[in-house]
């Protein structure tokens, strides 16, 4: 997917980077400077405000349809007019050197092609979950990004929280033992005329968008990929809110460990996200993920302090992970919720899908 | 079932019966005389003292195999010697016009027989959930009870309770709005031999003892039958707690309505039973149902005021329940929880089981 001038490009940056001694590289920039994609309610109201409050990253680009938009939000962050692109200028931004990275906050259908042509364009990408409407979409993207040799991360906010970090090392610390049951379940009752209940935009209902939450609570507090799925679905035929999706989704995953998670999720209903995960010594809970703090509750035996973990206010949440996604560029590591565990979610998601058909 | 001589008895008290002024019938008994049978937890713990609380029953007869335990109880509720059976004796209630109805407090293989037994000597019968361990014998008592014109109840105390009654009428006046999505889970961290978790006694792990717990209350909630239901079960092997039965199961079922309920059991870990019932208008959970009391919360748009039902503590739920069932005989009431709501839930674990096997 690279074009003959990147080739050239990148084997000339390498080229440099091998021949010069290390103490005369060029000093690696301070902040990594993004492009935010799509100006919605997740990219104006959390991740630019996170970002400008963090300490790596900034604002110094924009990608949106609605120049009026563009420009009071240009004002807001300083981004000057040569910064600000349309959906049909994005791929000038190979040649904008003021731009290191782009954030992608915009329906899911787009998130593919606006992954690819990012990467193609040189750019680093930090996009929004679900990675994008199919696993073969977000192979295409992995394999773009690799090809580019630019970082992929997907915005799993919840992986980078002091709640489920520390959550997830207790139950490998065993505080709950062995664990064997789990329920989880995230949803809202959606408002109508929102491109997240249109099929076109969103490739699913309620699962792509908060049920991933249960989902992926599941694989990655347990460290575990899920062997069966069963599912069963319903929309109220008769409400006008659902174009092609679900309304309500519920699904049972078995994991090697021997582990059974339930998990539903609905768009017609306001369900508090929580994800409760029951061992042979205890029970752990965490609920609400929403940009307001997670919370955490634990009982087990023998008793164990519970732990008061850092409960971040919207938008310290987008703070932490858009200077997460920044240390990856500049350090040059990994991010830990890359575009693998992107694909991993929406191969769980499409047999979700699969089961709730064949029932 | 009924034997020749039933027939002649049953015959010559409705001739009285007809022929008979209202006014000179024998006054019905004030209260409901019961032979409890088997003198396990349940029977001795909880419903021999609900029962003595209680206003329309009191404990006049006694069924154990334990010649010890039996003189020991009936000292305590001052029952005779004559009043006292054994399993191979039992049959000879029918001559002990001393006792009316028994209270089935046996392992679940045990239910069928003893059930029918009862009948066919003439008394009603209060049997404990699960019903039996097939479709096939909850029929067959079901069938027994009437041939025999006599009372069946199963031992659902939560339908009872007024936690459960004040619930079901906030949903069905739509405090909750439509209900969508329901979350429920109940389990325990097993102790080793227990009847509960060797097949041949108890028909089933879990589900069959408390995960019937969330199926019932989704079923009795909503006023609905399941549609569609799949599972998913586990076992750890190398346990030697478990004969032939499920650790965990978790299962989705789908109603007529449109509602999906996810449920989740297990004999490995303690899960505080809850349901969690989600509506377009708000949401409603029951939780905790042990014998110290069942509690709700309620989140509703418009809020209504949360109910603060009576938390009966043990044994008052049993002294409900039994009081009820002595008002059913006197009235020549059928009871809410009769036989036909024991087969329902038996048929739906049928099929959960089914759909884990098949899955």
């Amino acid at each position: 997917m690279l074009n003959r001038r990147d080739f050239v490009r990148l084997a000339a940056a390498a080229s440099a980077a091998t021949s010069l001694p290390a103490t005369m590289l060029p000093q690696a920039p301070k902040k990594i400077r993004y492009a935010a994609v799509g100006l919605g309610r997740i990219s104006c109201q959390h991740f630019m405000p996170g970002t400008k409050l963090g300490q790596y990253g900034e604002i110094t680009g924009l990608v949106s349809g609605h120049p009026d938009k563009a420009a009071k939000f240009a004002a807001e962050y300083g981004v000057p007019q040569k910064n600000i692109y349309t959906y049909e200028t994005y791929d000038q931004m190979k040649d904008n050197p003021d731009i290191d990275a782009v954030y992608i906050g915009l329906p899911n259908n787009m998130h593919a092609e606006y992954t690819i042509r990012a990467a193609q364009a040189g750019k680093h990408v930090l996009c929004e979950k679900p990675m994008a409407n199919t696993p073969a979409d977000c192979r295409a993207m992995i394999d773009a990004c690799h090809k580019a040799n630019r970082k992929l991360m997907i915005g799993y906010r919840c992986q980078l929280e002091p709640t489920f970090i520390q959550a997830r090392k207790m139950i490998q610390d065993g505080v709950i033992g062995k664990v064997w049951a789990i329920e989880a379940a995230n949803g809202f009752n959606i408002a109508p005329n929102e491109w997240r209940s249109d099929a076109k935009y969103a490739g699913g209902g309620p699962l792509m968008d908060v049920g991933i939450y249960s989902l992926n609570a599941c694989r990655w507090l347990l460290q575990e990929e899920p062997k069966d799925i069963s599912a069963h679905s319903y929309v109220d035929p008769t409400d006008p809110r659902f174009k092609g999706v679900e309304e309500t989704i519920g699904w049972v995953m078995t994991f090697p460990s021997g582990a059974i998670a339930t998990c539903n999720t609905t768009y017609g209903a306001s369900q508090e996200g929580f994800t409760r995960l029951h061992g042979s010594k205890g029970v752990l809970e965490i609920f609400g993920y929403g940009y307001d703090g997670i919370h955490m509750s634990l009982r087990s035996k023998p008793a164990v302090e519970a732990p008061q973990p850092d409960m971040n206010k919207d938008p310290h949440q987008f703070l932490v992970e858009s200077d997460y996604f920044s240390r990856c560029i500049l350090d040059n590591k990994e991010p830990g919720p890359n575009g693998e565990e992107g694909l991993r979610d929406m191969q769980a998601i499409a047999r979700i899908y699969a089961a709730a058909k064949k029932a």
